[in-house]
């Protein structure tokens, strides 16, 4: 089996909760082909699965290839994912999607493996693979968006952990009974450095009276995470509220980094997302302060951006499913 | 080189504030012998080098057996060690030294090799190899005596980090802009959960006028951290002072192992240190409720309390010499 699926494509497909992504992946990490749809996924979840169907189908179709040319299909899927079991185990972004086997849903419509990870994780493996991390065994990657996500690298393995929940760096907690967390809990890292966290800070100053360009259309701050476009648009403006919220979460997200150095040492961390790639000349000095003045003194490190935006989670994917299959 | 050193013993040394032990360890893990000197460590950082020469000569001659029939001797000290310059970077027991040159003072004087790390670490290997975690692939040690200190073991390996500072787990932040460490920073974890942490709480309430049975003799409580039998005591006797307090730092404690579990999901974490020797019947429940509490939810966990007291820092630093050493 090893022999026949080496050398073979992947077909990676990252399940966004706007858009599906999926491409034609080679062993070298090399894009054969790319299609995008929408997800539509309010329409909820047997339309989703459909419609990933359709698009494989379309983009092998496209790259004259049969399904049987293909060594496996890598799902990455922003949420709670249990790999082992081939489920989406919950997802903020698609509504509806609770406990769904979509490993076992895809390998009996299709009859070739399938493989299922969060989507961060398959990020840090493309970083990794074919980014900012290339050649190195020890790192860690983190991902600020919406949320904060990341994978850890120890001595060139991906850190799985033994139930598989390794990695969850957003969740560690840094205020003892702090402010409430998307995941239920109190004070973890997200709830102080993620974009939603960032979000209704700035709306709740906002709302009090406080002067700002930034304008919400509704209550409900959750539903309007701001755009990173916004966000820096904002700050080199000099807008008062939004410049005081971001430097604050700035310097938990180093604090965090500065965490992750004090416990692991790895030799690069690799940040990423979108604040950070149109925000990085601005961000990463006040980030590097922060990591400084919060890690264990005499522990070293070295900081990089990720390098592949959009194709890190379709190259992590693929060589996720490799990993997995080839053994 | 390797074969002649494999079938030796170590000359094992665990270097404390109050005494040193000296022991040799067959390649098995076993104690061929052992001694015990007071450190005096008042008197300097050169006496106390020549009596550990002193008391490793007399082991030896006990055991009948010359210089050259040692592998290596192992040294563990609590503070900052830098393992791979040999160098005793600072000890908060061992008064006046600062960048003490140790490996090479000592390789020099007996012509065998020496290696020396952080009393800590040492303890996680030995639980590794001969206690607790024996047999376990990945595992974190956390012990909290008048700090908190650490060691993680990933996938059958010790991580030591890029630049050896991995597992300060003590020293991660759990509260931004907290209270001040004996690191020099502010919110580390031990200066919540560590025994010189909560013995600073209980003087503070008691110098403000609460009851307690517990008594300071000066005002320096750093100086006269609490003993697990005194703690233990005015515990059962439901101080209240002592009770309130301990159970603050018992929270953080099972948050610090939270975090472990969020981040790493590691097979098993071993607890250990004076008071969970003493106290691991009354402590475990609180400090696993705390862990449920705080820990990402669906990460599962199983938790074990150290079992080799005193002989686990001289196994490890066995096994440490080993490692080094055999390659």
């Amino acid at each position: 089996m090893a022999q026949s699926i080496e050398g073979k494509p992947v077909l990676a497909v990252d399940l966004g909760g706007t858009k599906i992504v999926t491409a034609l992946i080679t062993p070298q990490g090399d894009i054969l082909s790319r299609e995008y749809t929408p997800t539509l996924a309010e329409e909820g979840v047997e339309p989703v699965i459909k419609r990933i169907l359709t698009t494989a189908a379309a983009l092998i179709k496209d790259a004259g290839l049969p399904y049987s040319s293909l060594s496996a299909i890598a799902i990455a899927v922003a949420g709670a994912i249990d790999s082992e079991k081939g489920m989406v185990t919950a997802s903020p972004n698609l509504p509806g999607w609770f406990n769904v086997p979509l490993r076992s849903r895809l390998e009996s419509a299709l009859g070739i493996p399938v493989v299922i990870n969060n989507d961060v994780r398959m990020i840090t493996w493309g970083e990794w693979q074919h980014g900012a991390g290339k050649g190195i065994s020890d790192l860690v990657c983190l991902f600020v968006g919406t949320g904060i996500g990341g994978g850890i690298i120890v001595d060139g393995k991906i850190v799985h952990g033994s139930s598989s929940t390794a990695g969850e760096i957003g969740h560690m907690i840094v205020a003892y009974d702090g402010k409430q967390c998307s995941c239920g809990r109190r004070g973890c890292f997200e709830s102080y450095a993620a974009k939603w966290a960032l979000t209704e800070n700035v709306y709740q100053r906002i709302k009090k009276g406080e002067k700002s360009q930034i304008q919400f259309k509704g209550d409900k701050p959750r539903q309007e995470i701001l755009k990173s476009s916004v966000i820096k648009e904002a700050y080199l403006a000099n807008d008062p509220v939004l410049k005081d919220e971001l430097i604050k979460s700035v310097n938990y997200f180093g604090m965090g980094l500065a965490n992750i150095v004090t416990l692991l040492n790895p030799e690069i961390i690799v940040i990423g997302g979108g604040m950070i790639e149109s925000m990085g000349d601005q961000l990463l000095p006040l980030i590097c302060e922060s990591l400084d003045r919060n890690k264990f003194p005499s522990a070293k490190y070295k900081i990089k951006t990720a390098e592949l935006g959009d194709y890190s989670v379709l190259a992590g994917a693929a060589y996720f499913a490799r990993q997995r299959l080839v053994r």
